[in-house]
C-alpha cells in the first residue's frame, strides 16, 4: 500500500506531520508538499513553468519531498511517476480550517484530493474544524487518529470513480466526538467586505476583509454534522453538472439569433 | 443593466475586447480583469495580500480596471462594492480554448463566474474550442456575437440559484453552427506525462508536459456538442456533493474505531 501525502499549508505546517505519524501505519508513506503556504488558491495545474522539488525533513524528522508547485500539482507530479510505485490513496490535509459548503472549490486542501481523483486514485481531505479565534498552536492529534482510521476503512471499500471524501473533524477530543456523519454540502454565508487602504504615497490599495464565514447547520450538511459532534464525511464528485436544471434551461429554447 | 466583464487571460487578451464590443449594447458594462494570464489557476481567493486596482484601456480603446488578483478577485472585488452600482450579470472570456469536462474545476474563466453564483450574481463564462494548433490570431467575432445574444437572452429567464453557465463556443462561422445545445460535463481524458529535464548546473527540474487532454463524444455532453457543431451551454452547479453515493457511504458503516 502506496500513500502520497500532501496539503495546502506548505510542508513545514504542524497538520502535515501530524498526519504522517498516524499515516505511516497504513502502508508506505510519500510526503510531497508545496514549500509555501497555498490556502485559498483552488485547483491549479502549472503547465507554464517547470517545477522544482527537493528533499526537506517535516518537524518530526520525517524525510518528504517538497515543490514550488501548488497542492494539486503534488499530486499531479506524484501520479505521474515522480512517485515509485505509484500511490494507491491521496491524503490531503491536514487543514486548520474546516473546509464546508462552497469553501471547497477554494480549498487547496480538497483540490488536491480532486486531483487525485480526476487520475482515478481514492483522494482524502482533512480538515480541522477549530474555532475561530484559538490561540498558540492547535492540536491535531485528535483529526489525524481519526483520518488515518478512515482512511482504513475506505481502503477496504471501494471509491466510486469521479468521487473523492472530504472530511471535516471537530475541535474535540476522541471521547467527546459522537460518530461519523455522512453528509452534503451546506451552505456557506460569506461575510468578506471590501477595505480600502492608502499606501503612504497616497495611492489606494484593497483587502477583501471581513468575518469568518458562517453556515447554515441544517440537519445532514457538513455544518450541521459538526455542530453535532460528528466528524463529517462529504462525498465530492468531480461532475459539476446542475443535472435537474437542464430540463428548465432547455425550456427557455436558447438560439442563436 | 450593469454587466462586469472579466477573464483570466488578462487585460490585454483579445478575446476580452471582442467580447466587450458585443456586450456593450446589452447594457452599462465595467471590465475589471487580472494584469497577467492566470490560465489553470482554479478558484482564488486572495485573503493574504491586498490587491491592486489600476486603469487601463482594451486593445481596442475601451477603458476598463485591472487587478494584480486572479479572476475571481475581480469578481468579489467588483461585487463587494468596488463597481459601483453592483453588477447584474458577470461574464468570463472569452477563453482561447474550450473548457470541458473536468477541466471546469481548474478554469479561472469558470471560476469567476463561480464567484458571481456564490454572490447570487448570474454567471456565464464563455470559451472558444479553438483547433489545438492553430497558427496567427484567433478570430473570436462569432463567439463574441453568441455570447451577447446568449446573454441577452438568459437575462429575459431567471438562472437558478447557485447555478453558472459554461459556454463554449465552436470554431465555425455563425452560419455553419448548427444551434445550442444545454448539455453535461463530458469525460475528459487527460494526457499530461512527466518531463524531467536538467538545468545548466545539472539539477533536475520537471515540466507537466504531454500531449491536450481528448474528449469522449458523448451524446449530450459538452464534448459530444462541440463535435456535432453546437453551441455547448452547460449548467453547472456550486453544490460538488456526489448526492447518489451517500447512501452506499452511509452503508459502508464507518466508524471512529
Amino acid at each position: 500500500m502506496q500513500i502520497l501525502l500532501t496539503n495546502d499549508d506548505g510542508i513545514h505546517h504542524p497538520g502535515l506531520s501530524a498526519l504522517a505519524q498516524q499515516l505511516r501505519s497504513l502502508g508506505d508513506l510519500t510526503v510531497l508538499a508545496p514549500d509555501h503556504n497555498w490556502s485559498a488558491a483552488g485547483h491549479v495545474k502549472t503547465l507554464h513553468r517547470p517545477l522544482r522539488v527537493w528533499e526537506a525533513d517535516l518537524a518530526d524528522g520525517t524525510k518528504a519531498l517538497t515543490t514550488d508547485g501548488a497542492p494539486s500539482d503534488c499530486v499531479a507530479l506524484a501520479l505521474l511517476g515522480l512517485v515509485q510505485p505509484l500511490p494507491d490513496l491521496v491524503v490531503s490535509g491536514i487543514n486548520p480550517h474546516a473546509n464546508l459548503g462552497h469553501d471547497v472549490t477554494y480549498s487547496g486542501t480538497v483540490t488536491a484530493a480532486m486531483e487525485a481523483a480526476i487520475a482515478g486514485v481514492p483522494g482524502i481531505a482533512i480538515s480541522l474544524d477549530s474555532p475561530d479565534h484559538h490561540e498558540g498552536p492547535l492540536d491535531y492529534s485528535t483529526a489525524a487518529v481519526i483520518a488515518s482510521r478512515l482512511a482504513r476503512q475506505v481502503l477496504q471499500h471501494h471509491l466510486p470513480d469521479g468521487v473523492l471524501l472530504s472530511v471535516n473533524v471537530p475541535y474535540l477530543s476522541l471521547e467527546s466526538i459522537r460518530g461519523v456523519a455522512i453528509t452534503r454540502q451546506g451552505l456557506r454565508v460569506y461575510r468578506d467586505a471590501l477595505v480600502r487602504r492608502e499606501d503612504p504615497r497616497g495611492r489606494p490599495y484593497y483587502w477583501i476583509g471581513g468575518d469568518s464565514p458562517s453556515g447554515v447547520a441544517d440537519p445532514g450538511t457538513d455544518i450541521g454534522a459538526l455542530a453535532e459532534g460528528y466528524v463529517s464525511v462529504t462525498p465530492l464528485k468531480l461532475d459539476l453538472t446542475a443535472m435537474p436544471e437542464i430540463p428548465t434551461i432547455e425550456g427557455w429554447g436558447l438560439t442563436l439569433e
